[in-house]
């Protein structure tokens, strides 16, 4: 079991694999994508398109996890977001590895039981469950959230799995 | 001197790709990436991708046109649309093909010197425009008319020149 979690955004996209080891979860790897605020619209797709290729090509995921339950105040914000998750979606997609969304307060929720759950709570959570000894950068740290949400949510009764979009 | 028009969207992007022939312009093709309404994103976008990155391999344009300038009320929609432009954009980016964004009024003016003009005027001014006998599909208008907007503005004055997304 490999899930990729990706915390999606224009300038700096968190990547996180985990898989199971020994019956628990553990990190494969995790890395962002930074894009300088100088570059293009253009530049940073294209980075944020080959980067992610080539961690799907690595790792081999079975499924990716991204944000979703958006609620925007200003659509010219959702529509640059937009341009990131539809670069992710569709490199996903050419890759074979079907994408999952979880709403920022059910992967709250999940690692930490608390859907309202500070960033530090999350993160630590997230180096506990991996057994991290480092805290990761925020946004790969996010991503391993988003990852491990998707692992808790396999439960393996194929009706209350969520649909990939 | 090739240009690709690109009128974007989820369930249906229009594509014209315009040169110039013995001095005027001319169409060497249009087409329409039509998703159903049933396909999941992940479907639709990576449809877009690869007849999007088949059109920029057999038509080898130096440059793509897409709308932009956009006023939403609904970030939902917003997002949605970035989705599509984020693929769109990405692909052209992967192929080398510099992208360069124009309002509506703009192209509207360019092609009608009127910038409120009906979608019918402006079909009817691509058609004059490019000496095509039949209408194409309203979407393809639409790409054609960003690609004819997009050879109006290159003018040979650099400074004067739009920059590219």
């Amino acid at each position: 079991m490999r899930i990729i979690g990706l915390d999606v955004s224009l300038r700096c996209t968190g990547i996180g694999v985990i898989g199971r080891s020994a019956g628990r979860l553990a990190a494969l790897e995790f890395s962002l994508v930074r894009n300088k605020a100088s570059l293009p619209h253009s530049a940073c797709l294209l980075a944020l398109q080959r980067d992610l290729a080539a961690a799907l090509a690595r790792t081999q995921p079975e499924s990716a996890a991204v944000e979703g339950g958006f609620f925007f105040k200003n659509a010219k914000t959702a529509m640059i977001l937009g341009e990131a998750r539809g670069v992710v979606i569709a490199t996903c997609a050419a890759a074979g590895v079907p994408i999952f969304e979880y709403a920022p307060r059910l992967v709250k929720q999940s690692l930490t039981g608390f859907g309202g759950a500070e960033k530090a709570q999350v993160a630590r959570m997230v180096m506990t469950i991996l057994g991290l000894r480092e805290t990761p950068p925020e946004d790969a740290a996010d991503a391993l959230a988003l990852a491990i949400c998707h692992a808790q949510h396999q439960t393996g009764i194929a009706a209350l799995q969520p649909q990939p979009i």
